[in-house]
């Protein structure tokens, strides 16, 4: 008996003490992979090949993971599970950097490749705890005009054609998911108008549920009718099919015109599958049961007598959550410095908040531990993704920021300072490629004002000048003088596409310094405000407009959501990412605009509402020269071709 | 020098005799899973759940995989690397066990359950090497109608769920593969009809090339319009989208209706994904190199002036490559006895041949070495399924089945014998559940029919009865004796479904007795026969049809055909498997009727043709009360409910 004790108490003992250590901060015991750039930079898919990844379970083991809270997927990807967050809740979370950019060209201005040069600086060479958060790309762009998306040149995910490409299903199970909630509306609808109340109820309730309403309660056939049927008006369904290509023919379409159907077609279209609120709940969600009642929410259009119908009037919630249930799970892989990165979700930037997954934030946040770092990205410019990362995103998830980089390029600027049109697939006009200061020194004023947005939010920010070759040093110290002079911690340039984690290591050191600083985040406008003047708060203090003009359908669309009680949600706004204001050729800081609001719809099971301001394409098309036609696979050595 | 020699003689010696143990068969240390079925039998989820899966990666090695050649996705499914054929080459193959079935009734009469009792019976009970190649189910009808297709019972791969959702991954692949397929051909169309030559060349080939033809070959405008476009006819596009959905909306549709697709609308259709013609390519390919070949030569419509158009035309092969390039390594499972499985491809019984991978069947031959069985399954009745595996499949892959086991049950056979209709959903009526030997007696004239189908291809067959709970021994004991009287070389019944393994003994026996028997296996037509005699052939000796007759459309077809040479590939026809004749009501063994063939069309790249005997639906629909209402997830447990 008293033997027994002596050893419940020595086992409860040694728990303990390895419950403590296991809370304490460790630096990992990474074992960094060794780069050696060459001069000049291969294609990244050159690059990419040249470097052999860790085994997946190696890399899991150096960063803390236990093997079963790992599925590997092949040798170079891994699924984490959530139980992670559970037995390292007592674990504080790491440092927080949000990766934002100055309104960019249509060239992108490299907010990948910063994020990753990063954690390759901070985990490779610093030799702290980091981890890159980023989003997974649509794999209809990479066959069409944008190809990759895993970073480039010497700051890349490697393998880059398993990022690019099926990854471990995530945007496929969406897909799956997406589709049947379609299928199941348009049958229901089918079925509903040509069967009688007493089947559809059989096959959609059940035979005792009718037998109770008709004989117990004793319900008048109208009476029955309501409740058997959803009576979905065909004219008010918002839910789209969506397909992972860029096919543009699915834009507009006409559905049901077999005879089967009888007569029953309807117009609609296909979206991209990343624009899927499932992909937007993906990227919110924070467990399995939350995302299975976010997906429940999801309304799907409105019965004739003006009631949202949902995903859970449907009876699909259930079926979703089980389509969903691995993509759920972040996907780990490596850096080409073998450092940890979380791929999770991409939703869609222009109609979604464009930002990755919360889950990957907080696994990795507690997986890094207190002093170590987690980088993640927003998509679009500062005035869009990173407004949505603050307003959306981190109230979603209880998280504050530490610290915003900002990325910048002497591109960008110069194109706000007047230089000509930079349009992908035509080579630079000469101002981009010559020295040019004045030009630069005009276009700060984009790097200005975005500064002061991120202040807005009280975050302190680092602005991280991503340096081309072409750049001279008297325009890179110029953007980092009046960076400073702006408002911001430190301005740094960056090398990181030539020199991987190495050339990364000033704006790495800057990170650690500023993120350790206290600061004082706030949200830039309270969910209780009214839907107008979120907008406005929006349109105002961010974009710099002097007002907003709602059309009558979005006048009408706030009055129906304010009927039905979605008034209190977040604003996610739907605006080109090419201008501060809602105008693509307006550079710099355009000012005296008012911002239209065209027409308003919502997500409500992902948890926000979504302003359009013009015309925002859902569905890409290919090009007459797509990428398809460079890519090809060797047939003996297996070797990708043509992905960049 | 001399000590080298001696050193290096050594080495030689040791890896000529590592080289020849390797080839030689060695029983696998096979660690099965023990089993204790329960009475009743649960519901097949729960059978499922309460078993533990070994460890893929255990699996693997007991059969003798290198970790190399495996890539697991999660602990209970791996990707098998297609090296493997190359490591074990000078390993004579198993023997080759094939699984079909008499004409069923509507609800299936087992083929899988029996081919996974099979197997758990020659593993885990004779201890023989023994492999199961199953088809990757479509997850349209696990959500519609039919449920999961994992087997039953106590035979069953499992986890049941991961089997019947994403598994890894390839019916995803196919879906983006074909329909980039779809999206090019569209984009191509829109592009030539709104872009200049000159546009369409430099984007098409390149501007050099264009100029080379104009100023060095002298090429006229019209010459040079021929050359840089496709021509495609709208109205001859036969590529079809596809979404691995039941959605019956979608089996007419008009795309092209948004205004930048500048009034190109046109009529079409989405299929089903596994009726791509990729799913049908991925069955029949031998390796990277003949699926990318067999990708290239697949026809998507034709040119104006009638000649065919392919994926190689579209220049899009290599890109279906790379999304292809894992979907071709099959998956390896288990059953709930813990002995292997290989889960590839799925193809449309309807229009394609309905048949697991020649890939799966090559990879399996050689793992169980000489002394072992490997079965695989054959979609719908023997009429069909097995037709297909050997005129088309075993053409393929130059392999020779040693045994047929033909699957039939005392319901189907009642049916055959004037029984009244089996309906899914529908309870069976009294004459399936009482003893009613006249019935049974009478319909063992299809269960013959099929026997000599079988003895036209020269292969023994075993008739397998799977047993149900309501079948009376009088009336096993009868049909097992019409069997043998009619040819079969043994009739035996199979209790797997409620026993496992241990059910199926006496067939794992009666296989092991009669593969051991030589065979003279033969082909039912020629390859040089003309399209119409192949056709008659099939129509004739397999169907019992007095002759075929050509609608207009059909000659026609033939005629084109005949023209651009594709007459010389096998044929799939594309027949209901209700009964042996094109009418689904008429059962048992119909004679006297001429087989109508509504039209003819081509599936160039997986090569063969396929004739339409009546209508086939190539997109099924949901029905009013679809599975997806029962299946839901505890996001407590993760367990899955509903799927059975």
């Amino acid at each position: 008996m008293f033997v027994a004790a002596v050893v419940i108490c020595q086992h409860v003992v040694r728990s303990s003490r390895r419950w403590i250590q296991e809370q304490q901060y460790q630096p990992w015991r990474l074992r960094p992979l060794k780069l050696q750039p060459l001069s000049p930079v291969p294609s990244d898919i050159e690059i990419s090949r040249a470097q052999t990844p860790k085994p997946i379970s190696q890399l899991a083991q150096e960063i803390g993971l236990l093997p079963e809270e790992l599925e590997a997927y092949g040798n170079t990807k891994a699924k984490v599970h959530l139980s992670l967050l559970n037995r390292l809740q007592h674990q504080p979370n790491g440092k927080y950097v949000l990766v934002a950019g100055i309104t960019p060209t249509p060239l992108g201005e490299g907010k990948s490749t910063v994020t990753i040069g990063l954690v390759q600086a901070l985990s490779a060479h610093l030799k702290l705890n980091s981890f890159a958060c980023l989003r997974q790309p649509s794999q209809g762009p990479t066959f069409g005009v944008k190809g990759g998306a895993a970073g480039g040149g010497y700051a890349q995910v490697i393998p880059m054609e398993e990022f690019n490409l099926h990854l471990t299903g995530d945007i496929h199970a969406i897909t799956a998911a997406n589709n049947l909630v379609a299928a199941a509306i348009d049958a229901r609808i089918l079925h509903e108008a040509t069967q009688s109340d007493r089947v559809n109820n059989c096959n959609h309730n059940n035979i005792q549920l009718l037998r109770l309403l008709e004989y117990t309660f004793d319900l008048t056939p109208e009476e029955i009718r309501a409740f058997v049927r959803l009576d979905l008006d065909p004219e008010k369904v918002t839910w789209q099919r969506v397909v992972d290509t860029n096919d543009r023919f699915l834009r507009k379409i006409t559905v049901g015109q077999a005879n089967t159907e009888k007569g029953h077609a309807r117009q609609t279209q296909f979206d991209i599958a990343v624009a899927s609120e499932i992909m937007a709940i993906l990227a919110l969600t924070d467990g399995l049961g939350d995302m299975r009642a976010r997906l429940g929410r999801m309304v799907v259009g409105s019965s004739r007598n003006g009631q949202p119908i949902t995903a859970d009037d449907l009876g699909v919630t259930g079926a979703l959550a089980v389509l969903m249930k691995d993509a759920i799970k972040p996907t780990l892989m490596q850096t080409l410095e073998g450092t940890p990165v979380f791929v999770h979700a991409g939703p869609f930037a222009n109609i979604a908040h464009g930002n990755s997954s919360v889950l990957a934030d907080k696994l990795a946040l507690k997986l890094v531990g207190e002093e170590g770092y987690v980088v993640t990205e927003a998509g679009f410019g500062a005035d869009i993704g990173m407004e949505k990362f603050f307003n959306i995103k981190c109230r979603t998830s209880g998280l504050t920021p530490d610290v915003v980089v900002l990325v910048a390029t002497v591109r960008a600027l110069k194109m706000h300072g007047g230089g000509p049109n930079v349009t992908a697939g035509v080579p630079l006009p000469k101002e981009y490629i010559n020295e040019n200061l004045q030009l630069v020194a005009d276009g700060c004023s984009n790097l200005k004002k975005q500064i002061q947005i991120t202040h807005l939010f009280g975050v302190p920010v680092i602005v991280a000048l991503n340096v081309f070759k072409t750049d001279t040093q008297a325009e890179i110290d110029m953007v980092c003088r009046i960076a400073e002079a702006s408002g911001a911690s430190a301005a740094v340039q960056c090398h990181h596409w030539s020199r991987g984690g190495w050339g990364s290591v000033e704006l790495a050191h800057a990170v650690k310094k500023v993120a350790s600083q206290k600061n004082h985040f706030q949200f830039l406008y309270n969910l209780q405000d009214s839907i107008v003047e979120k907008i406005r708060s929006i349109a105002q203090k961010v974009y710099g407009a002097d007002d907003i003009e709602l059309s009558p359908e979005a006048q009408a669309k706030i009055d129906y959501y304010n009927q039905q009680g979605f008034s209190a949600l977040p604003i996610c706004m739907a605006k080109t990412h090419l201008s501060l204001s809602h105008m693509p050729e307006k550079k710099g800081v355009p000012t005296g605009f008012i911002l239209p609001i065209r027409d308003i719809r919502a997500s409500i099971g992902a948890g926000f509402i979504y302003p359009l301001v013009g015309t925002m394409s859902t569905m890409p098309g290919l090009p007459t020269r797509p990428c398809f036609y460079d890519i090809d696979l060797d047939p003996v050595t297996e070797e990708i071709k043509g992905l960049f």
